[in-house]
């Protein structure tokens, strides 16, 4: 059957979850590959739901008070040197251009892999008394690290992302900006892309390179990984001193200022399938699904039906629609828009007009509500809420199902062996205990969470006593 | 005086262009320079504008059927020589990186000059049969070339821009796309910009490295010198030819498609500043103004001064707009707003709060109207439609002066020494008069124009029988 041969050409994510995420990036047309090694050509279908993240990023970011703005992508080798632990974090993986024409350059740079050094050069000149701060700014573009294995979305050597650069007069107030913006990534994952996140602070092993503190919102895929999905750094005044950055404060004295810097990244589309997908393909939250709600004119060559269908998708006003008219068969039509993803579809037919009503289908679950024609768009927009809803809860429901707390080093052990997940277990805060926790169980430290509460006071590892709850994984 | 102080930082427009054009970069804020030669910061406000400006574009576009892409920023070398002409044209500008990480990379990659090649070699993996064409593509990003003398927006190492990039079944259909998106282009830069523009075709000199046809909007600036300010090529079917793209078309026969592309920069930034600025600094388009009018109370310490001017700005619903109640004075902050082009301010003091008025300034010619403050909104919304269409007017006004009719090569020669701008003379259609001409007066082809009638029928150059009509300039 025509509807059944999309479907079967993915592989079932029992069977090879990798395997499964892969298909859905190519088959859902997210994705292609090119002659660039470990880069990705985004294609329409996956750069409308990037380009939907963006908006719900970018007005809460306008929203808060932050300007865009757009630096070189070129950084030269002398100026990514400054800073020596951003240096040596970044230094080994990053792409070097060394000719400009046929000219060898007199300084080779770097193409950004972030580009903190960049905005210090750039603070530098501009800022120069109290009166110059803070300076709010954000950046949409595209960023390089020279990884060994790649994965769409998820690690690529190139890839699109935003930076948040900000640099305040206190450390109270960069502090409170760190955190502000975890908070506005954690409102867009867990309202717009339907994902919990566990809001936290890194360890100092899985820090930023020159950050004081890393903040991060850590979710839980379908197959029980980690997946890191957003960063906020706290610099104190380090990069500050390291470019000599000086503002003349109310007193007229020469003080160095404090900055922070926040990301996120496509990636998060990464996040998306692997949180909400299923075995008919993608499923996506209807606030970044380039289309909410396709319409299927069933048996469309009798009378009425193709007008019919086409005013129903007109009354959808305001929800991004389509009708799809084309001659494929309504099966065949159900199977594609299931793979992409479509969040509801409207099925109409000969006997639904008649009746003055027409089937609303929920991708998430399939099931189906017959709605009156004239209250279908109060339908669908419940119907939409509804999606996010479930997804959300689902997703909830698969954390809290995967999530186990340890005591001792052999329920670690175990527990890490026997299924995938977040452990949470108390944590001594020594750097190895936690080298030996992924020695022995395979697995990282992901965050210590905000507002959970202890599960014991001695360390999960060595005994000794600690205070600090961490929530380990493995990692995508 | 306060408010003459950055007046008095500019360098006059008569004294000496290019620097007035550097000034009104640095004091708007819209660039910064960096440690990266060639290349520029673009701050909020510069920024702003770009945003602006990729509003109107990519409305358009989408409207026009095309969807956004995001293809790698790098092109591996044997990938870009497969078009011949295309290599020849861009090899010698782009910067390469050979080395990823510690790594030699085995071939080495250039940052995209433009990526006519990346989108060939995906159109060979998804297109087989007509029913895929047309693919109607956009892809928003930075691109590099290795330019020796640079220049804040008109001419840089890295730019922003938009590359549409549109492959069909046919060649009147690619003929088709091509035209209309230049009329696009017309459009916004006409209509938003209020840049008058001469449309028509490059010479086979001035082509597109491996286009067949190659169409541009030409501009002049305030100067007299001509500005390139945007431009869409037919590639025919050479492309699909040198990266084997077939289609199966409806006979079942295996041919190649045919292909478009066209683009727009941040140098429309430019062409803004040098099209409508004065002396006393920027002067903006509305439709592109980050703020398109500003309240300044007067007297603002007397009471009820700042309240009745918030409440004007909150009355200017719709309209981009900012009340500065900074304590800077009133005489500094006009000019400052002037400094950044915002096209209307409305002024209110005790005065006026007694009479229930206001008075509204015009940016471009700083004509004052007194309005109530209950017409306020329709006032400014005036003011702006009427700011826009004189900047179009004014604009055309230099043009239509600067532009002379040549019909003997002394003519040309003597006009070229003796003023800046258009020259409209017949040409044969020879290369060798085209560069004879750039020799003996320094000017270059800027386009043969659409539906202008022929002034004469023989070469201004060689007096040999001519039927093209050519605009030539000196341009930037």
């Amino acid at each position: 059957m025509a509807d059944n041969k999309l479907v079967r050409e993915i592989t079932s994510m029992d069977e090879d979850f990798a395997k499964w995420y892969t298909d859905i990036c190519i088959k859902a047309e997210l994705i292609d590959y090119s002659s660039v090694r470990g880069c990705m050509v985004i294609r329409p279908y996956g750069y409308a739901i990037w380009e939907l993240i963006q908006k719900e990023m970018d007005s809460r970011f306008k929203k808060t008070g932050h300007q865009n703005v757009y630096m070189p992508m070129f950084i030269p080798e002398s100026l990514l040197q400054k800073e020596k632990d951003h240096v040596e974090g970044f230094a080994p993986e990053v792409a070097w251009v060394t000719h400009g024409g046929n000219e060898k350059l007199e300084e080779r740079m770097c193409v950004r892999p972030t580009s903190e050094t960049l905005f210090c050069e750039h603070y530098k000149s501009i800022i120069h008394s109290y009166r110059d701060l803070p300076k709010l700014y954000n950046q949409w573009c595209s960023v390089v690290r020279w990884e060994k294995t790649t994965r769409p979305f998820l690690r690529s050597r190139e890839f699109l992302w935003q930076e948040g650069h900000t640099i305040h007069a206190t450390a109270e107030q960069a502090r409170e900006e760190t955190l502000k913006m975890l908070n506005v990534y954690a409102d867009v994952l867990e309202n717009c892309l339907a994902i919990p996140v566990v809001k936290g602070q890194k360890t100092e092993k899985e820090r930023f390179a020159g950050a004081e503190d890393t903040y991060t919102i850590e979710a839980l895929m379908h197959d029980g990984k980690a997946l890191q999905s957003g960063t906020s750094h706290y610099f104190g005044d380090g990069f500050a001193k390291a470019f000599e950055i000086f503002y003349t404060d109310k007193d007229n004295r020469q003080v160095n200022p404090f900055q922070t810097s926040w990301g996120t990244t496509t990636r998060l589309i990464g996040a998306i399938i692997m949180t909400h997908g299923d075995d008919n393909g993608l499923v996506l939250p209807p606030a970044v699904a380039p289309i909410q709600a396709v319409v299927v004119p069933i048996a469309q060559h009798k009378e009425g039906v193709l007008d019919a269908a086409h005013k129903l998708a007109e009354s959808l006003e305001g929800i991004r629609v389509i009708c799809d008219d084309s001659e494929k068969s309504p099966g065949f039509k159900f199977a594609e828009y299931e793979m992409k993803g479509v969040p509801v579809r409207v099925e109409i037919g000969p006997k639904d007009i008649e009746a003055g009503q027409c089937v609303i289908v929920r991708r998430d679950n399939r099931e189906k509500t017959v709605v009156a024609i004239e209250n279908v768009k109060e339908a669908v927009e419940k119907a939409l809420e509804d999606v996010r809803l479930a997804l959300y809860n689902r997703a909830l429901e698969n954390r809290k199902n995967r999530t186990v707390d340890c005591l001792t080093l052999d329920d670690f052990v175990n527990t890490a062996n026997s299924q995938e997940g977040f452990i949470r277990a108390m944590w001594c805060g020594d750097r190895e205990c936690e080298d030996k926790l992924k020695e022995v169980a395979g697995v990282t430290s992901r965050c210590i969470p905000f507002g959970e509460e202890a599960i014991g006071d001695t360390c999960v590892c060595c005994g000794k006593p600690a205070k600090k709850l961490v929530y380990w994984g493995k990692a995508y």
